[in-house]
């Protein structure tokens, strides 16, 4: 998607430690006309799948979810990265492992919210080691329900667990795909 | 804001320690029609106050600060709970008591996203004892930007703490604010 992949070479910053900062437009303080045209653009890219809801995991991923959900007119789920007490009755849960914080967590969502009809597709703001998505299908799985496909902002395609994840069957859309990158730029998948 | 009311009557579900569970459609499982209607409404009722910028705090407030600042076409910006490694530089910060966690966090934003020649509208899910809100307040105080008003998806008018801000001179609007709750019913103030 050109209009992300140009403001990722404007204002994206890399850091050590394979850490692209987009916190000026995508996961801290968001382009509000950005994230219309990136809800716009995963709509049309599920268009006719039957989607009946989104997952997402908390937080960086809510905001393009919600742009999506409200472009497909279907419900935004979130799942929590813990328990909280205002989660009663029954959940699903995964364990994530979290690289940034290197620390496990639990991730839940309410059986309430995610039933055995649902066709899901799972959006996300980063696809890097892919374990926050492993853990989401694996919530889906755990609900019965049908996973459409993945949408994500910024795929870091180095790191080949996209691509794993596509030989396992998933449909996974990048709108941004980057194939390498390092202090002296970023180069996106053709 | 009647769509709102009408669902918090149909599908909330007050819990002992007055609680209102409104999972099913505004902070786990978001209903995207609803959303974009709270959006709107967020945006006609700031409507030529020239607002800059959105702030609200991870996570449940980002589905409504994002619906409103595509409505209102203004950035976004979201309130870190923890410090992350990913945001570099320095930041403003405030500590802000969680009821429902019982525990104190820090909450924090970037220097470079929130400065002195912001006009602010600052969002959230709801406002129970308004700790969240003073937090936010607070940072936009130590940026020296303008607080222009406050938004709120659901008021709990029975704590006092959101006529507490109102008397401060915080221009508060709730889009539905609830007099009193129990098991028996949910009164909302007229």
């Amino acid at each position: 998607m050109k209009q992300l992949e140009e403001k990722i070479l404007s204002e994206g910053t890399v850091l050590p430690g394979d850490i692209l900062k987009v916190g000026s437009f995508l996961n801290q303080n968001i382009d509000s006309q950005l994230l219309t045209q990136m809800g716009d653009e995963i709509a049309r890219l599920f268009e006719g799948q039957g989607i009946t809801k989104i997952l997402t995991i908390e937080a960086s991923g809510i905001a393009i979810a919600a742009a999506a959900g409200m472009a497909m007119g279907v419900p935004v789920l979130f799942a929590k990265k813990h328990k909280t007490s205002n989660v009663d009755g029954g959940t699903y849960s995964t364990v994530v492992h979290s690289f940034t914080h290197n620390e496990d967590y639990n991730v839940v969502v309410s059986t309430d919210y995610l039933v055995a009809d649902d066709v899901v597709l799972i959006i996300d703001d980063f696809l890097a080691n892919g374990a926050a998505l492993r853990g989401l299908i694996d919530l889906c799985d755990q609900a019965g329900s049908t996973v459409a496909g993945v949408a994500i902002a910024i795929e870091k395609c180095f790191t080949g667990a996209g691509d794993a994840l596509r030989a396992q069957g998933v449909r996974l859309e990048s709108l941004a795909a980057i194939e390498s990158m390092s202090e002296d730029g970023i180069v996106f998948r053709s």
